[in-house]
């Protein structure tokens, strides 16, 4: 089969040393581990839960730190647009183009980024069911032929919580796209933090190792060198020095299906 | 007490002259129930369920026909923006500025409403716990002084389903905020028509009695001469020829709260 | 239409003289008011949350005491059934024999209650749609042409908490049976204080008004004269000393439905 | 590590031939794979979502063949109680006994059931979060010593339809239990198909694959030689004859949890 796609870094570009220090031991991680990987960091967190939150650097800065990283470091990147108006700055320096779970069903924004032709990375909406997405695709598909990647990153359960349902990776697979596992937002508490959203880091490995065994195209994750300080999701982040064990798992656990 | 607001008006503006006569209609009925009322319609449905569903006029010939409305019939009017970008253009003509559930936590977008100053009618995510939403008020509360109206629309209960938590009145009451119930949204069924959303008419009105006996400051509700033809959002709107009938119990369950 | 019913009364017997009391008190109440009463309470709690709690005085005392109340005070009294082998004790004494909610599947219980030609009291399950109670009153029916009446009491919501969808209420008349709004039950957060239910007895009135304004035929609510020291589900009850001030809104907005 | 458990069988007794049938076809291939296996059918399934539903044999007839399944084939086997009557009878046969899901609250049947001093096989009812099980726990160990096994057979999501939270597995370890996962009610829809639940046959496989690389310590599977034409549970069973593939990879994906 394909290798296992890894879309990895820190939730918010905080700095460029901190990006091209993530972005450097995960390539070096996923070279060893024969993963394909994808450089991820936002240049700007539009949906915090509250107004205090940081919030990145910004587009033009941030564009121009993921594009350093491309060129420095010969890797794929992605990062995430919140209104059309960003789209073609954002696709003049992305390889991948990923829309937010909140605005999976805003046409305008869909079809901007699939104008691009850049391939999307779509999460599915904390609210839709996973047969729904098809209509998100249909919305991408057509305007051109990107392709589409399909995100679980957990479903409303109750009040500040999520539950993964793991049905939705044969579901959405059934839609022709390859599915991708949210590792780390898929163990938010949204807002189970007062101001700010919660997260269960202790579940991140039992759940990526559930994900990959019952079949994904790849997995998705934030990492920061030390997640206490992070300034974004740290809650639900997973240490750099700890990621590789994780991974080890996940791909010898992948090689069963074989 | 303060008379019961009434937002009401056709999902999207189909044309001209079924907006005038909807809103024509609801003057009269408000003004003889004592109702205070403003006229609602979008001007572009952003986040249909499917591509293919009808839209609009969008939002240079949406606003004249909201204005003409307005300017004519001497009652505000509001409707809902998608980007920021849209913000300048529609605070010229609108009362009071919609923004959609889906799009409750973007940052961006709730503070340039807020910036025009207007009221803003704010839709509570069918993902967000009624005290979250502190978090989205204080995001337009910091900018500057508007008036919020926080509405419950229904929340996530497993796929395509919502439930109405009427729990959420006395909550978001708490964050200082007037409380609106909105009555035909809450009854959709995300789609579960297939390609668009189905709707559940028949409780429309059971839990708009509801809402108002457990305790609300407005009412929201899409009305269309023949819903079974309406462009948009048929199966959970009300017939016009049928309003008065179920507000006239409203108001008389709302006098009994004082 | 009928009198609105009440069903009301201390969650356990705790001791003869407050079951008398709040039977005699709220028997009052029910006068003026023009309610229909029935006193409730339970012999044996028998699916307490945690081990310590206190349960009850068993099924022959509690009986005697529900006897006594019935006997002296002349008015109809309801207690719940656990397993089949207590039924005929039940209801040698009983007007009305209780199904608890986690319960209402189990067949042979349901049988052994109908087969007593009682009506019943049929709590819906936290884990049931409205519309699956047609089996569970299928089962009742087939034994003989015992009364059922339906009990809305919440149904999951995420862990630790239940939600009320109002829209049970006319789904379930539907089904031919008399519709109960369990007002203190539903406000319970399941195992949410620990070792035992937590309640959020602010929302009951609210929800209490909301339900009735739906349209029910009658109400459930456990009442206590110091709920805060109450043995069982103090947290969601309600005090008596303030029963009357929500009925009587209750009773007004009732008789807005004519 | 230990031998993963698996506890399979028809749902429900059929006949005395289909019931060793299956018992000795899961025999062998437990064999094979290395692991422990307990036979496990239903004498009487006392909940069945409607009346007309195919029950089983009852107590004494159900035991005879559970008994005779045991001491012919040298397997152990488990079977379901509904009332605490029936407690010493099946004591008397089982080497385990389980409690069904809804009655995992039923103080009285637990108690009853560890009085026998017999492992429990313990389901978490759809209704309860993973932590509250620890008081069902309690009420066991307050008894006896007995072994109590943790059951994840879904959790309430919506209205017919079921969620797995697989955070589960390592919450119910905390509680010092070995945790089993049912495979195949997990992906029931309960009341799904009108008068008996539905079920997602194409899921059980994923999701048995994730359970065990989530981490768990047994497997529980409805198993029939025919799934369509089951008596009970049809929809969710696996076919003996796709048992041993399923086993052979969640058996490889284990062993890379070592």
């Amino acid at each position: 089969g394909r290798p296992l796609l890894l879309i990895a870094g820190p939730c918010v570009l905080e700095s460029p040393e901190l990006a091209r220090r993530v972005a450097g031991t995960m390539q070096e991680i996923c070279g060893r581990l024969g993963l394909s990987y994808v450089f991820k960091a936002s240049f700007d967190k539009a949906n915090r839960t509250s107004l205090g939150s940081f919030r990145g650097p910004g587009l033009a800065e941030g564009l121009a730190v993921m594009a350093g990283i491309r060129d420095a470091m010969n890797v794929p990147v992605v990062s995430d647009v919140h209104e059309s108006s960003q789209v073609p700055s954002a696709a003049a320096v992305l390889d991948v183009i990923q829309i937010p779970a909140f605005l999976c069903r805003q046409t305008d924004l869909l079809q901007a980024a699939a104008t691009t032709g850049k391939p999307i990375n779509l999460k599915k909406g904390q609210f839709l069911s996973p047969w729904d997405m098809a209509h998100a695709v249909d919305k991408i598909k057509s305007v051109n032929g990107s392709r589409v990647l399909l995100v679980e990153r957990g479903s409303c359960f109750g009040y500040n919580n999520l539950v993964v349902d793991m049905r939705s990776f044969p579901v959405m697979r059934e839609l022709g796209c390859p599915v991708i596992y949210d590792a780390t937002h898929s163990v938010q508490l949204p807002g189970g933090a007062g101001g700010s959203s919660g997260g269960q880091r202790e579940f991140i490995a039992p759940l990526a190792r559930a994900a990959v065994a019952a079949g994904i195209d790849g997995l998705f994750m934030e990492v920061h060198p030390d997640p206490d300080r992070a300034l974004c999701d740290g809650p639900n982040s997973i240490a750099l020095d700890r990621v590789e064990a994780i991974l080890q798992q996940i791909v010898r656990i992948r090689s069963c299906l074989e």
